[in-house]
C-alpha cells in the first residue's frame, strides 16, 4: 500500500493479469436489504461554466516555454460585485468535475457570501494534461508534476481571473480544498498570502510526511472505525488474514477464494494473494473514510454509515476459514456493490474512475511520501513496516525516480508553521488521514476543527438532513472564520483607499 | 542598459571588439591628491572555514537527480550554544568570499548576537556552478538558475547544518542580504519563515519590478545625488551627452574622443559611441551606488564622497565640448583609476570581476526584470523609454528565453506583502536601488528604515570611524530588532518544552 492516495489507494505494482469473468454464479447482492432501496441523493443544481487558461508547463524554469490548457469551473450565480468573495478551490487528484459536484458546502454558501465559486483542476489530472496523451509516458514528460507547479497554477489563475473579470479585482479570496486539496489550500495560503486572505483546509494531513506522526496512526484509526461500529467486526478483519493464508495454501484454495468472493480474475499464483489482501486491506480503508451518516456516493455508491453496514457481517470471528470468507465477501460487496448491479468483484479497483490513478502514483513517488505501517495488534492489519528503501526502489522501477521524503516538510514547514495566519484545519474523528492532519488550534489564527463522528471532509460535502449536529457546527464556525477574513480584508481595502 | 544588475551594470550587448591600446600618452593619475594617499581600509581579521555542501540541481523536479557542490562560509568563533543565534548571509550574484569580506557588519556583531556566521554561495556564482564550466553554455544549462532554486538550496543548507553541527539544532537563524542578496534574503523570510525567525534586507529593491514602482525613479536618484554633491555637477553631465555626440560626428572625433578618456580600445564606429556612454551612464550610477563616507574598495577602490570628488571636475557646463570631455575624463579617472595604477580606461567593465557577469545578465533575462528609463528632464541621461518588447528580443537573442516580467510579484507578493512578518528593510537615500525598496514601515514587524546620507547597503558594511550617525544609528536598530526575534523564538522554544 506505498502509493496511497488520500482519496484512492493504489494497489501497489498490480500485475495487470487479464480479466476473464470467472463468477457466471455469483449471487449478486439482491439479497441484500438495502440494494433496492437504493436511490440517488437529491441533486443540487450545479450551474458552473467550464473554461480554460493557458499555464506554462514549468513555472520554474525558462528552457521550455510549451504551454498547456487547465481547466476550471466558474459559478458565479450569487456573486456580488459589492462585498462579495471568491471561493476558489485547490483542486486535487481528480477530475475538477468530480470535485466540484462533491464540495457541496461551497454551493451551499455562495450565497451568504456573495461568492463568485471557482473550481480549479489540478494539472495532470482530467483534462488539465500538460503533454496530452503523453503526459504519464515517462519520467520527462511527469517532470512538472509537483505541488510547488500546481499552486503556481493557481496563483497564474487567480491573477488572470481578478484582471479579466470586471469587479473581480479587490475581492478577497479564499482557499478551500479537501484531502490533498485541501493540503494545497494550507499550503496556497502559506505561499501565496497575497493572493489568498484565508484558507479552509478540510482533512488535510500535511503530517502525513518524514516521522511528524508516527506511520502506524492512520491504520490505528481505520480499526478504531471498525472496532466502534460493531462487535468483533476489527477482530474478525484481522484475523481474517490468516483465513486467507490459509485457504490459500491449499489444494483447490485460490479457486475456492475467487468464487467465494466473487472475483472477476481468478487467483492463479501465490503473488494474486497479495494483491488480493492489499485490496481488500484498501477497502476497509476506504470505507472509514466515506464513513458519512447517509447514503452518498463519492468513491462508490453507499448507505449510510457503510461501516455499520459492513460490520454486520463481520460479528463473528470464531468460525470456520470458509465462513470467514463468505462474511468477507458480503461485506466487500457492501462497498463494491450497493447498487446490486454488479456480476463480479474486480480486485484492480477500489474507488471511482474520476481519481487520477497515474498521475498520483509519481505525486506519491516524488514528493508525496506519506508512510503508513501497521503492527497487526493495535491495528486489524497484516503487519507491515515502513521501508523507505523498498519504496524508493519500486518507484525507480516504476518511474525512474527516487522520492525526496523529507522535501515536504522542508517547503511547507513541517511542524513549524505558527508564523502562518488564517488556516482553518478541519479533520472528521473517524478518517483515518485525520492522524496526519492539525487537530490542535496553533495560534489563533491557524485554527483545528474537530468533527465528531466525521469521515473524511465531511464538511465540505453539501448539508444534508441527516448530518450530525457536529458538522453543521463545524460549518458554520468556518463560514463565521471566512466571513471575518473577508471583513477584515475590506477594511484593510478601505483604508488603503 | 537593459541587463542591469544590482551590483553590476552590465553594458548590454557588447561588441567583444579586440582590447588593443591605444594611450601610450595618458598621464595616468599621478595628478590627483589622493593617488598617493590612498591606503586600504584596515581589514577584519576574517577567520572562516570554506565548506561545501552537495545541492541537487533540481530542486522542483524528479527527473534530473544531478547534484552539484555548493560553496559556504562559515564562522563560528563567537558562536554560543547557549543563547546563540546563526546569522545567514543569502548570497547574491557573485563569489561568495566577496561578499563575505564586504559585509563587515555580520563580523562586528557576531560577538554580540553569539553568532555563527554562514555565507551561503548563490548557485551559478563563484564556483557553486550547477555544471561547471558548461554552466552558461545554453539556456538547457541556466533553466536552474531562478531565485525558487536559490532559496531552496538556502533551505536545505540550514536545515543540513542544524542537523550536522551539535548545538546548532535549537538555534534561531536569521537571514541577512544586501542588494539582491537582501531581496532574497526577505523573500526566503517570506516563503520559509519555519527557517528562519527574521530577515535583515538591506538595500532590496523588492518592488523594482513591473510597475510597481516608476521605472524612472532609479536614474532620478542618481541624478539628485550628484546634483547635491557638487554646484553644476548634474547638468555637467547632463550636457555632456550632446558634447559627445557633437565630438563623435567630426572627422577625427572618435580619434580624439579615444585619447582625451584614455581609452584602452579606441572608438571606430558610431556603435561605439553608444557603448561609451552608456559605459559612462553607469559609472555615474555604480558611484551613486558606493557613494561611501570614507576610503572604500567595493565595487572600485575610491576615496570617501567619491560623487563629491568626481563633481569637482564637473563644475562648469558653459564650456567648449572638448574641456567638457576632459573634465569628464578627470571624473571617471576618479572611478577608475584612484589607484593611479591604470594605463588606460576599459569600456567593457565597470566594477570588480567578483560579480558574475553571465548568471546575472540570464537572471535579468528570465525573472529578475526590472525597469528602468530616464528622460533627460528630470534624469541627467540621455532619454531612454523602457520597451518591453526590444527587451525580451536581445534576451531571445542572448539566451534564447524570453522574461516572464510579471512572475517575480505573482510569487512574492508585490506591494502586497502584509501578512509577512519579521523583515527589516533598510535603504540609503542616497543608493538608486532605494527607489524600489520598501522606505516605509508596512506593519509593526515589517520595518523600513532610511539612512540619511547611505549609499548600497552602507549598513552591512563593517563600522568605520567616518560612519556617519545615521548608520550608527540603523545598525544599533537592527541589532535591537535582531535580538527581539531571537529572544521570541526562545520564549516560544522554552513554552514548547
Amino acid at each position: 500500500m506505498g502509493h496511497r492516495s488520500l482519496l484512492l489507494l493504489l494497489l501497489a505494482f498490480l500485475s495487470p493479469g487479464a480479466a476473464s469473468p470467472v463468477s457466471p454464479s455469483l449471487r449478486a447482492t439482491s439479497s441484500l436489504p438495502w440494494s433496492t432501496s437504493f436511490r440517488a441523493r437529491p441533486t443540487i443544481t450545479l450551474k458552473y461554466s467550464i473554461r480554460y487558461i493557458q499555464q506554462k508547463v514549468d513555472h520554474f524554469g525558462f528552457n521550455i516555454n510549451r504551454t498547456f490548457k487547465q481547466r476550471y469551473l466558474i459559478a458565479d450565480n450569487y456573486w456580488k460585485e459589492d462585498g462579495g468573495s471568491i471561493l476558489f478551490y485547490t483542486g486535487n487528484e481528480g477530475d475538477i468535475i468530480w470535485f466540484c459536484n462533491n464540495t457541496g458546502f461551497m454551493w451551499d454558501i455562495a450565497e451568504e457570501m456573495k461568492a463568485m465559486l471557482v473550481f480549479a483542476e489540478h494539472r495532470y489530472y482530467g483534462e488539465s494534461l500538460p503533454f496530452g496523451a503523453d503526459s504519464f509516458s515517462d519520467s520527462r514528460h511527469l517532470n512538472f508534476l509537483t505541488t510547488e507547479q500546481a499552486l503556481a497554477d493557481f496563483a497564474k489563475l487567480i491573477k488572470y481571473l481578478k484582471r479579466t473579470i470586471p469587479g473581480a479585482r479587490n475581492q478577497p479570496v479564499i482557499a478551500l480544498g479537501g484531502s490533498y486539496g485541501g493540503m494545497l489550500a494550507a499550503w496556497f495560503r502559506m505561499k501565496y498570502p497575497h493572493l489568498v486572505v484565508g484558507a479552509l483546509a478540510s482533512s488535510a494531513p500535511i503530517w502525513q510526511f518524514n516521522d511528524l506522526v508516527p506511520c502506524d496512526i492512520f491504520m490505528k484509526i481505520v480499526t478504531t472505525d471498525f472496532s466502534k461500529s460493531g462487535p468483533n467486526c476489527s477482530e474478525s478483519i484481522r484475523r481474517s488474514w490468516d483465513a486467507i493464508n490459509r485457504l490459500a495454501k491449499k489444494g483447490p484454495g485460490l479457486r475456492w477464494l475467487s468464487e467465494a468472493l466473487h472475483l472477476c480474475t481468478p487467483l492463479t499464483k501465490s503473488q494474486d494473494v497479495q494483491h488480493l489482501k492489499n485490496w481488500i486491506s484498501e477497502t476497509w480503508v476506504n470505507l472509514a473514510m466515506v464513513d458519512y451518516p447517509y447514503e452518498s456516493n463519492f468513491l462508490q455508491p453507499l448507505p449510510a454509515w457503510p461501516v455499520k453496514v459492513v460490520c454486520q457481517y463481520l460479528k463473528y470471528f470464531n468460525v470456520p476459514d470458509t465462513v470467514m470468507l463468505q462474511n468477507i465477501f458480503q461485506a466487500l460487496n457492501v462497498y463494491y456493490n450497493y447498487s446490486g448491479q454488479l456480476k463480479c468483484l474486480n480486485v484492480s479497483e477500489t474507488a471511482t474512475s474520476s481519481l487520477g490513478v497515474l498521475g498520483w502514483s509519481y505525486q506519491a513517488c516524488t514528493e508525496m511520501v506519506m508512510p503508513t505501517c501497521s503492527d497487526g495488534v493495535d491495528d486489524m492489519f497484516e503487519p507491515h513496516s515502513w521501508n523507505m528503501k523498498e519504496y524508493s526502489d519500486d518507484c525507480f522501477k516504476q518511474w525512474g525516480v527516487r522520492p525526496r521524503p523529507s522535501w515536504i516538510p522542508t517547503m511547507y514547514g513541517g511542524k513549524n508553521i505558527s508564523s502562518h495566519t488564517n488556516i482553518i484545519f478541519s479533520n472528521g474523528d473517524l478518517d483515518p488521514w485525520s492522524g496526519g492532519g492539525v487537530t490542535k488550534d496553533i495560534t489563533d489564527t491557524l485554527l483545528a476543527i474537530v468533527i465528531p463522528n466525521g469521515a473524511h471532509h465531511l464538511d465540505l460535502r453539501a448539508s444534508n438532513a441527516l448530518d450530525p449536529v457536529s458538522v453543521q457546527l463545524t460549518r458554520s464556525l468556518e463560514v463565521k472564520y471566512m466571513k471575518q477574513w473577508i471583513s477584515d480584508f475590506y477594511v484593510r481595502l478601505k483604508k488603503m483607499n
